[in-house]
């Protein structure tokens, strides 16, 4: 046995699926602010209030393309007795008025122009009938009638967006009206990913017999774009301990390490031993669920050192604890407040069985019946079954204990794609 | 009036915002495909099947580090009757057999091996007592047990994934395993974006009295970027045709043009004559709908020409008239299969009231109560208050014709925030 069990510190074993993520919640940090240009934090978590300094609108400005008046000069007039106005001045877009409106004045203003000093109302074009040097008014419209206030959508020295909020389009368009161009942001953890193993080649290589493509880091890569993280793939390392600490040492510096087979009990499986050599020890290994038991997960004593998680090799078995341990490890660093997919109740479409001691994670297909949504195993669920995972909408919980699911009863599932939810009709 | 609405054609106008709809998704192709890096295509939509040109496993391998035997040999041994095997050579990992397993005969296997021809069970090591030369099997292993057969995931010749399918991380990881690393997506769209306005300038900029910041071109990207369209952004058009004209003209080789202000019936609403002139008559102008009445929208008459959309100038009437008519075009484009938001029915903590007339598209904030979700309006409503979008996860329908929505009612909710539906706890 390689650098075999033997040798290597006792480590926390056969925990449940429940106590494995408290282990790694609690081993994960939230990752320092960096600061960016705001066109590129799309997504991003803010690391720090933004505080306007302005006021939203800048100025009063008309919500119309009509006329500023001075209310108390129309007071009573209507279609069948407007009120005569001397036509002023014209404020342009962009511009000021060049004068305070004076009593028995109209200016001309076009949407979002700056309402002059004097003026407290906007009359819209429909409601005047414009002559040469003057208008007539057919309305009387209410003080500040179609007037937007200064400050009425932010007021200078305000908190507009909180730590914690992520920024989508409406917080960039809001940063943009600030005139913020950069903004303090979490960083977004780096995901160094390793593949073990003698068999494995890149997909651009020839399979001659007994060589398969090292898929899981293909697809544990696209799991960390998927949530904001940046997957660094540090290639595939052969069953050999100098060839994997050579491979695991350029991958110190990410946040997160990932490996994906070799910290098995196997004859080949030397991660574990050159990650404690590495100053790693393991926090657990094993983990009672299916597909997935053989995860480890450790922490460096360094700070300032990843978090390194040993995923299985079989491919669903690398996705399905990427999906249930990794990621919302990479959410909390990001400083996400929510970490966990979204959850329904479904029914179930089918029996199923297993033997008690594990949590099964049964891939599904939901299928929507009314109100309800009734799920169905995605087949052959073989841990290598890359298939039952693309088939996925989301993933059934089958508590540890339970032998059997009956047809109609109901299970909690974790919803994998989202769009299942998305409508196919706009209901309007 | 400019360029005015008085020498334009005559246009549909005052459509209900599902009338409007339907002309818009009528009006939208399906875009086609483009190869590309299957790691670049996460997120994309398949636009030609993908067969595997292999079998996944490529051969029968271990599914377990132990030894392979013929079971035929090991029929009736048990732990205390253990059936005594030749050791006749191992299966390197990445390697294949030297030569055919004979009766009597075990080879020692690693997780993945490939199976030696002759051989067809393959006995756990914990099973198995090891000494020079030979091995003490005390299981009688049933025939293919601990056997991953050949193709069990997927046969040669077989359709893996579909057309129209999303290109997620285990749609990638298959690529990986099949050896494919281009693949044939749906194009994304272009999308170039114009602001108009004398008032407007870019974020770095001084705002002078009169001068605002052009926000929209940023939240618009950023929605063009959530559902993986491509942005360009043209800048900002004075009020002037030519100055406009030119503007446009460098979007025309995308696939949508989106220009926010200019297409009203203001003095300087030049974009739809500049349009008309360029060859893109109007579809419609106007949409009984609050914010965002006036849109518009248009196709060129030549082929390869970009769809036009003429947005409201105010933040949330372009956010809003994006969200309902550009965001599902874009999808439909992708070739994306739904294209509209999910939907929940909310329970309102607060009564709503408004004119009949138009649908109002009311921004609320959602928060659960037991197995309810109650939604509130996220303060005021006004179509230039960016906040009342910032603080919104969702978009509440408050129909036409309807003048008052009570608390406690039923309506419908377009859900913005996906975090919204994110749990905070695992569920496990």
């Amino acid at each position: 046995m390689g650098i075999g069990a033997g040798k290597l510190a006792p480590v926390r074993t056969g925990l449940s699926p429940a106590e494995a993520l408290q282990v790694v919640l609690d081993a994960t940090p939230v990752l320092g602010s960096e600061t960016l240009a705001a066109e590129r934090a799309l997504g991003r978590v803010l690391a720090e209030p933004v505080v306007a300094g302005r006021q939203l609108p800048p100025a009063d400005n008309s919500a119309m393309d009509g006329y500023a008046v001075r209310a108390a000069d129309c007071a009573g007039a209507s279609a069948s007795r407007p009120r005569r106005l001397r036509l002023a001045f014209e404020v342009p877009a962009g511009g000021r008025a060049e004068r305070a409106l004076g009593a028995g004045e109209a200016a001309r203003v076009l949407t979002g122009a700056p309402l002059p000093d004097g003026a407290d109302a906007v009359v819209r074009q429909e409601d005047v009938e414009a002559g040469p040097g003057e208008v007539r008014v057919g309305v009387a419209p209410a003080p500040r009638e179609n007037v937007r206030d200064a400050g009425e959508d932010v007021r200078a020295g305000e908190t507009v967006l909180e730590v914690g909020e992520r920024i989508g389009p409406a917080q960039l368009g809001m940063l943009a009206s600030l005139g913020r161009s950069v903004v303090a942001v979490h960083q977004r953890p780096r995901v160094a990913i390793l593949s073990g193993g003698d068999e494995l080649v890149e997909p651009d290589r020839d399979v001659a017999v007994g060589r398969i493509v090292s898929s899981n880091s293909y697809s544990l890569a696209a799991q960390c774009r998927e949530v904001g993280a940046e997957p660094v793939y540090l290639g595939i390392a052969r069953d050999a301990p100098d060839e994997i600490e050579r491979h695991l040492r350029a991958g110190l510096g990410a946040e997160v390490l990932l490996s994906s087979a070799g910290v098995s009990v196997g004859d080949r499986d030397y991660v574990r031993g050159v990650l404690e050599k590495l100053g790693c020890p393991l926090l657990f290994w094993g983990v009672r669920m299916k597909p997935g038991y053989p995860l480890a997960f450790g922490r460096f004593e360094s700070a300032h050192r990843p978090l390194a998680f040993g995923l299985p090799g079989n491919p669903v078995s690398a996705m399905m604890t990427f999906e249930q341990f990794v990621r919302p490890a990479l959410l909390k660093m990001a400083g996400r407040r929510r970490w966990f997919r979204p959850r329904l109740e479904a029914v179930l479409g089918e029996t199923l069985r297993k033997q008690a001691g594990r949590l099964h994670f049964v891939r599904v297909r939901l299928e929507r019946r009314g109100a309800e949504v009734v799920a169905r195993a995605t087949g052959n669920q073989g841990s290598g079954v890359l298939r039952s995972m693309i088939r996925a909408h989301g993933i059934l919980v089958f508590p540890a204990e339970a032998e059997v699911l009956e047809e109609g009863a109901r299970a909690r599932v974790q919803l994998l794609d989202e769009e299942f939810l998305a409508s196919d009709e706009p209901g309007l």
